[in-house]
């Protein structure tokens, strides 16, 4: 159910595959601070669905748990505004199934665009990706957990958002704070029309 | 120790006074996820100083074993990367503890800004605010935990940053996100000078 407000726009967290400090691909654990936060800052940008990808079975169940809590449970009559948020999750074994959610909602296929602290040749700078996005077609964004997504996803998008700079080289953004940022830079009210005179 | 980088801004993160659920005044609990997450963001951000402010001395003694764990401890051994954010760190009683440590770093008593949700009569725009940011004066931006700063603390300044706006009504972010989002609104890189046409 695209909301008519703004562009299609998803997000997945990705669980699996991602990369370890030493670069070994591995799947990281569900937490349940990610699955709030993200579903906060999503609703607060009209981002149509949040995917929590993990294969694993166990932390499926888990990550069902906290929803179910929130959003059938107890937790959903006394925090309806947390319910209106984490009605948004959904748990997917993989970007496939992702992708096969939102084109089932849409009838379109997503473009997919991945995010990271590297930056990758290609990659897209935000204003130039925000004005994009108003073609219709609908987009998933993929986050890394851990150190990062995997080799194997970045290099399977053709599309790359460029890495969040700060002042300086520090670029150990928590990916809490790297998704909220993202959503405000693509998605955010601007006052007034902008224009390069650069 | 300003970094000649940028301008000059501190942040705090109250946990009292701030409002609960009902509006009434309370103390929060310190977490560590919010001392990590928000010394990661200001750390990329070249902010000069992340106060933590609880006047609860147990509340105290706890944030000091997480920031030594990572600074002076084992943690900081193994990830050099968090002691770095960690090091920015630094617990006080209240506003005015924060604003004299900043006035004995910087010899200037700091303009104090805050930030909620709720909006504030005269609340200042994030570029408007960012174009002043260059003049020198200190800035310490107050965000708080909970459901937000208190009356007494909203009241007591003169500045105020608009609340952030997403696409719609819902205005429930984490105060990570917040964080984030503002921190890269008023510091973040552009990539060319932009003026509005607007």
């Amino acid at each position: 159910m695209p909301s008519p407000a703004g562009p299609n726009v998803w997000i997945a967290l990705i669980h699996y595959p991602v990369v370890n400090k030493n670069g070994e691909v591995v799947a990281s654990a569900v937490t349940n601070l990610d699955i709030h936060d993200l579903a906060r800052t999503a609703r607060t940008y009209g981002v149509q669905g949040y995917f929590v990808v993990t294969p694993l079975s166990d932390q499926q169940i888990l990550a069902q748990r906290i929803i179910d809590h929130w959003t059938a449970g107890p937790g959903g009559y006394r925090h309806p505004i947390r319910k209106e948020a984490l009605s948004l999750v959904k748990i997917v074994d993989d970007v496939e199934a992702a992708v096969a959610a939102v084109k089932e909602d849409t009838g379109h296929t997503p473009k997919i665009i991945v995010t990271g602290a590297r930056p990758k040749e290609g990659a897209i700078e935000y204003e130039e990706f925000r004005q994009s996005m108003g073609n219709g077609v609908p987009c998933l964004l993929l986050f890394g957990t851990a150190w990062g997504l995997a080799p194997s996803l970045m290099e399977a998008s053709q599309n790359a958002l460029a890495p969040i700079k700060g002042t300086g080289d520090y670029n150990h953004l928590p990916v809490r704070s790297a998704v909220a940022i993202i959503l405000d830079r693509l998605l955010g009210d601007r006052p007034k029309p902008l224009v390069s005179v650069g």
